[in-house]
């Protein structure tokens, strides 16, 4: 057998990335019944990024954010999606994406193989302002789809207010004013009665 | 009424293109019998871009790349989507996208409704570098998705090769290894009965 190129390489990731179209997410589309899935909602904050970086709380390398959000989720493949507010354990989830990213980025040429890693590894660990900042967009955008399907996951799974405001702590830090547009988001949601408080 | 604010602009758009979720493209997903829509589709092709760009046929900016393929569907919205094969007057589509255009775009704040409306016809010009490789991008995907579904849509819709051929040379005009790559899938697929000669 011929050994692979490193193009052979790089379609070969290509081609299994396609899985993340059928990676469900709890949210669903706005005003549709389907669900989320992983691959359109990563398309979605990424443009998000896009368009609403001037509002960061630290100059961003938005390049950089979008490249972060547009792989973030690809470990999904194999580990699946976690709920925001289940009670997985954390530790297990972590674990079992570890081996997800091994095995999927691996299938990369070495050195993008390291790119992919270190963008999904920034991402989580919410260190630096660019992963701060994608951390905001990606937390708030399923306040909006929630915000605008009557309560969304937030109704159907009877989530606490507490909860809530524990998960979305991390949109003020990376931009104060959305971190403002989603105290205004939650404390109408309250008051119809689309949050239990 | 309060006047919107700059980011009550943004959050519409942004609320109004999870539209493109719902907009099928001809293709499905590879081993799945679901269509995909283009959202997915082009979260799929602007991680190829950030794994591919080093083929590019001249260098390109890739950040500019790829904000080209997340917004270059979002016309969709309103106009559908065209099948590559179809019949229908190109002349006809682009006037239904330009008014899309001019209404989704319109959402946003002066300067970035500009700014994705430049994005959005330097795609379509296919003229500079970004684009001819944006372009190249977009086109392969689908030849990549066929392949690997026994035919897919070509193979649905009896096109032949000669059209096909037709509809890939850009992509060899924005990256020659893609376009080699690009012969030697066509050629096999004509051999295994995949295309009509």
């Amino acid at each position: 057998m011929k050994p692979m190129t490193r193009l052979d390489q790089q379609i070969q990731f290509i081609l299994e990335i396609d899985k993340l179209k059928s990676i469900l997410r709890r949210t669903s589309l706005i005003n549709e019944a389907r669900r989320e899935n992983s691959a359109e909602h990563s398309w979605h904050i990424a443009v998000m990024a896009v368009l609403l970086a001037e509002h960061a709380n630290e100059p961003v390398d938005l390049p950089h954010v979008i490249k972060m959000l547009l792989v973030h989720d690809i470990v999904e493949i194999d580990a699946g999606d976690t709920f925001a507010y289940s009670d997985v354990s954390k530790v297990d989830q972590q674990a079992k994406e570890r081996v997800a990213a091994e095995r999927l980025f691996g299938l990369l040429p070495t050195d993008q193989a390291s790119e992919l890693q270190a963008l999904w590894e920034e991402f989580d660990a919410m260190h630096t302002p660019e992963a701060k900042f994608a951390n905001a967009v990606d937390r708030l955008m399923p306040i909006l789809h929630n915000y605008h399907n009557q309560g969304g996951t937030w109704h159907e799974n009877g989530v606490t207010l507490e909860k809530i405001v524990k998960r979305v702590s991390p949109i003020g830090e990376g931009a104060s004013q959305l971190g403002q547009l989603t105290q205004t988001i939650l404390d109408d949601a309250l008051a119809r009665g689309l949050i239990l408080s």
